[in-house]
């Protein structure tokens, strides 16, 4: 099968085997998927990962122990667990402890014609959200963890920091969950996308940090991002921290410890919410669509993505 | 008087100016003070401070525009605050907007014969609280601060990393919450304090990380003490941080995010607790007494202070 392959460099593989069922994983036919930031940090070493990349995708079932799943249009949750570890018996199964995680860690991803996974990851879409939606499932449900981790009402102040992929997902949410939020970006076609969605927003060239907010979420993936949220979340206030393209770099964590604040890191999130959400329509994504490629132009599809600015990459598979 | 001075330098001062009451604060004679981590931080640069050091005292009320306090003996709150802004107008005066930090930020601080401060900033200490004991109100409270922050209960593994003076606190306190507390450190003779105490410990050398701690709480005050607290804590567990001078070091905080840790910075406390503490005997720390000074041999006592396994420095000086 064909499939865009990160081993030291990003190839696109004509000819690759295709994954089996002979584990009990269930196959799928991928229609389309999407470039995510992680892609991106996966291709400058993060996870040590080699393999097929990609883990937004959307595809349609060929084959399943779990015979009513054959035909059916899906998307999948990413990490890949062991069902048994204090974790996965816990109620943490995101955080088992023998995971691998779809084109991240362990597992081949859904840049290619097929992709496998455990029956139990994979969620049927409805009929009311179509394929260009269906590859946002996974950033959104990692945008709806920031409200099953933080308790949030009217009162609060919410700033999402950054204006790409995932700090415009955020926001949207945050906005439905009735927050007073607000985007600190750079791009202003962005916050015009905010505009659009009525969510106030702001050019970062304007921002004067006064630690008077309640909530950042920290979007951005910069070191220099979470700098800045420590300078506008208020005293006890709470910075989510969203994307680990953001750290591993030197940062002055001792307003950390003077203004007490809470730091909350968030990785994945609940797939059934996202899918409502797209299903009703609360949120829109066709907006963040911003280039089409097919998989043979998948190395310059995801130099593309890597630009400043560039919103969702999906590339089309099936 | 005579004062323990920094300015770019620490110096010992015989004849520096008495602070005085003009702006209706209170005037207290020191009797004793403790060296704290902090002072040696502000020696290094920490907040830029210059004036007198020292914030962990005891001491005499000499004169006050509240009559009923001269002559009794207090300890006092560290941050000057200005009862005004919105942080103190709700409820969080500990981080004024306006405040003064005693011997840290913009007011001098006890290592002198006399100090100043509001009389809303004095606890006055019943007879069951020793000198000795007095000085380690304002760091027990922020020990106590940790189970104001975080909820406890008895099925919580919970680790503090660092055997130094405020680890040891902490320990206490935790214990006494009703923790299954284990202590982590380098110093045989401060783990044998804890064995003591009836509190496990475990030497840093044998420490494997597993990330089945439910909360760490880092005193180590260094870089790779928040890194061991990412190894060792479980995922979606939460780490307290202690002490600044854990921070501004290249730290990878990518665990924060992948193990969706929540990281709390802690730093003031309650004194009333910590008055409680020590005159229900609830927390011993006669054993941290590790040396007595005179102000005159200041200037060595902050050296002697700064040599590892070093606890508690006490300076005399009423």
């Amino acid at each position: 099968m064909r499939a865009l392959v990160f081993d030291k460099t990003v190839s696109f593989q004509p000819r690759r085997n295709e994954p089996t069922t002979a584990d009990g994983d269930t196959l799928i036919k991928v229609i389309q998927a999407g470039i995510c930031a992680t892609d991106l940090e996966i291709t400058k070493g993060y996870m040590g990962f080699t393999g097929v990349l990609g883990h937004e995708f959307v595809g349609v079932v060929v084959d399943s122990p779990q015979k009513e799943l054959v035909g059916q249009r899906v998307v999948g949750e990413i990490n890949i667990v062991c069902g048994r570890c204090d974790l996965c018996l816990s109620g943490l199964s995101s955080h088992c402890r023998q995971r691998s995680v779809l084109g991240i860690s362990g597992h081949d991803g859904a840049f290619a014609d097929f992709v496998r996974l455990p029956a139990l990851n994979l969620h049927i879409l409805p009929k009311t959200v179509d394929d260009d939606q269906a590859v946002f499932v996974e950033p959104l449900a990692a945008a709806y963890q920031v409200i099953k981790q933080i308790k949030l009402d009217g009162r609060k102040w919410v700033t999402v920091l950054g204006d790409g992929r995932l700090g415009l997902l955020v926001a949207q949410v945050l906005r439905n969950a009735g927050c007073p939020v607000r985007v600190i970006g750079k791009y202003p076609q962005k916050l015009a996308l905010c505009e659009k969605w009525s969510i106030r927003s702001r050019p970062l060239a304007d921002i004067v940090p006064r630690h008077d907010q309640d909530v950042v979420v920290e979007c951005t993936g910069t070191a220099s991002g979470l700098e800045l949220a420590m300078g506008i979340v208020r005293p006890r206030g709470t910075i989510v921290l969203k994307s680990t393209a953001a750290v591993g770099k030197a940062i002055n964590l001792a307003p950390l410890v003077v203004d007490e604040i809470n730091l909350i890191g968030s990785r994945c999130g609940p797939f059934r919410e996202a899918i409502a959400g797209l299903a009703e329509k609360q949120v829109e994504v066709a907006s963040l669509i911003h280039r089409r490629s097919r998989l043979e132009q998948g190395v310059e599809a995801m130099e593309f993505a890597a630009r400043p600015g560039v919103l969702k990459v999906i590339v089309s598979i099936g």
